[in-house]
């Protein structure tokens, strides 16, 4: 499908691109040919698709669907204490910067881990985070591939992500030494953020803002809360304040839009597809 | 019971104070005589309990029993932006001021509103906040009462509390230009926060301290995610850290346990209050 975006057929969203959990009740052909025939350029793919369909295969897909891969989620789960866990995870996270070079990815999303309820040493989870990053960020630099540390909600502290927010994860990437640490802004885990304008800034002046992902924070939270994650507008964020402040830094890339919630993954791929373009259309590109 | 503490029944629990919201299964004045009986000096009090009981009636309950009230919750809910509901809200703050004047309470409990979802401006919302603050301190400074901001999860950010860092609290607290505006330190609210230490410190430093208050974070979240506040041990939290910090920081005052969780008032008044005082003992007392 290799036509210009002004050619393409559907809405017509350039910079949008669709990460593969928002549709994960579609398999991973169909979902690459529903996103193609929307006339959207870009997806977010998963580890789980590597994992399915192998990697050369999934790469001959999206080239063939004249797609192309903005992220690959996610590797990180970087805070085990116990010396053969953190060789393994350190081991695992090599596999998924290689998967992201050979998808031509740009940048692999990082979920880093959460606190272990025995020691409850939330401090010494993120030292070892920041070690981790700081050893795999030179392996991704040799292989054109950003690590893109994600904040997380601080509701998912415990259990997913001792990184909580675009400071800290900045923190993180400097620390490391390498220009291939950054971050993944993301509106559901960070838009609660006071010091969110400077948070941004201090990213783009940084040269670190790496992937811009939008959804929106729904309430009630949901039973999981990773799946209170809505289409835009159908919560409580403000997505043109956020997506300007994006491009105040100068970012220019891809937006990723990743839901996770059952009423999409329950709704046939097309009709999600057209929402996500209005509702994208409408709230963010403007002041992207 | 104005017996000196050394010399009190039951755990012996200087410092502790328990939340009135921790009992609310139990009614008003058994809870008090349980505490008491427990050796413990104070309590946290509720607007409800005020107006269930009558304010004057309410403070010789307390005088009765031989408690100090630590807090008194909640005032608050500033985010309005229609004028009328703006002045009915400034107007029930100060009633609530009024009320911990008369409780004898140090401090009221601030927790200050969340985002109007039809406009979704939570920096207005925030804006109103701190200047509600500027104009509600020096009222609560001329009846020697300070105004406790608490800062909530960033869960809470949406619906209940636009207000979501120490640091946050304390910009807010500074601008109103009066002593009388602080912070209160809730463990369930801001354990997480990768500043916590230098957030503590500069609360200590601008003598806007207030309140400590405990309890731990359980998983899975509850269906009301408020509610997933457990006994200080059954979650996350490193209270001996956190504990830490705050002694680090000069904090002499009441440590306020706010539990809410089902199970906890499902269970008998006295067995929830030995399991506190225990767990107290155990993961807070020796570190504060």
């Amino acid at each position: 499908m290799n036509v210009p975006p002004s050619e393409k057929i559907g809405h017509g969203t350039p910079r949008l691109s669709i990460n593969r959990w928002t549709c994960r009740t579609t398999g991973v052909q169909e979902f690459l040919e529903a996103t193609a025939s929307h006339g959207i350029d870009a997806v977010g793919l998963w580890r789980q698709d590597v994992a399915e369909v192998g990697l050369d295969a999934l790469r001959r897909r999206v080239d063939d669907a004249g797609l192309r891969v903005s992220t690959l989620c996610r590797g990180g789960f970087l805070t085990a204490s116990a010396d053969a866990d953190r060789a393994a995870a350190l081991e695992d996270n090599r596999r998924a910067i290689d998967e992201a070079t050979g998808l031509g990815a740009p940048t692999l999303v990082l979920v880093v881990g959460g606190v272990d309820r025995a020691d409850k040493d939330i401090v010494g989870a993120r030292a070892r985070v920041t070690e981790a990053i700081a050893e795999l960020a030179p392996y991704a630099e040799e292989r054109g591939v950003t690590l893109s540390l994600e904040p997380l909600h601080p509701m998912f502290a415990a259990d997913r992500a001792v990184l909580s927010t675009i400071d800290q994860a900045l923190d993180m990437a400097e620390a490391s030494g390498s220009p291939a640490a950054g971050v993944v802004v993301d509106t559901y885990h960070v838009w609660w953020d006071p010091y969110l304008p400077r948070a941004i800034q201090r990213a783009a002046e940084a040269d670190r803002l790496f992937s811009y992902q939008v959804c929106d924070w729904n309430l009630p939270l949901a039973a999981e809360p990773l799946n209170s994650r809505g289409y835009m507008g159908d919560g409580y964020i403000d997505f043109p304040s956020i997506t300007s402040m994006i491009r105040g830094a100068g970012y220019t890339g891809d937006i990723e839009v990743e839901i996770f919630h059952e009423d999409v993954w329950a709704t046939p791929v097309d009709d999600a597809l057209r929402i996500i373009a209005e509702r994208f259309e409408q709230l963010v590109l403007p002041h992207a």
